[in-house]
């Protein structure tokens, strides 16, 4: 198969970005609110649903199933159901999981890096 | 001011990750649907409000006025309106935009350069 074009190579080339790509998917589940700190905490190892939970301030039992299922459809999270009773499924980052979880870390560690600045910048509204 | 600690660092600490940290709103803005391919052709430089639109396939005026609005006051991007009759305005990355638009771009040129590969994956559901 064809490497296909840069996303960045068909913008700066002016073609249209198709509203309708699937890849937009993609980027929606790995940047979604609860995505990226999913990468944060599985990047560290495997995890049990319930640490994960514990981990992620905030995130309803439901958001987070969601959010597993969808990076798990996409190939970057695996999922191991151990026979046992009670149940005890593992999360972990797959090969291609792990090779994207530096570039999530990266852009949100920036984020929250900057914040200060950004906040500071939001309090000072330019006068127009 | 002191640096605060990264979100990676709070993560792999175990510490709780705060649902409400304003600066999630932050990440959302950058990482949505639009701010990703904002990014992607201010990256090439200034455009105007028509140009962008000519660009990003699907976006309507309305979401595109909300997206650059949102990234202006998180102060990723900067608005000039030239005082002409009829009204002329364009928009550039200002320089803590330009910095993080590098962040931006590599992590949706990796998923789109993935994408053949996610996509196979997902034909093939892991019989379970």
């Amino acid at each position: 198969m064809d490497q296909p074009p840069k996303l960045s190579e068909l913008v700066s080339r002016g073609q249209l970005l198709a509203a309708e790509c699937p890849s937009r998917d993609v980027l929606r589940h790995v940047t979604s609110r609860w995505g990226v700190l999913v990468f944060m905490v599985l990047a560290d190892g495997t995890h049990r649903f319930s640490e994960l939970r514990g981990k992620i301030g905030g995130v309803s039992e439901r958001m987070l199933a969601q959010t597993l299922k969808a990076l798990e459809a996409d190939g970057f999270v695996r999922r191991v159901s151990h026979p046992v009773v009670p149940p005890h499924v593992e999360y972990s980052l797959t090969p291609l999981g792990e090779e994207l979880a530096p570039m999530v870390t990266t852009l949100a560690d920036w984020i929250e890096t900057k914040f200060p600045f950004i906040q500071a910048g939001m309090a000072a509204e330019p006068a127009e």
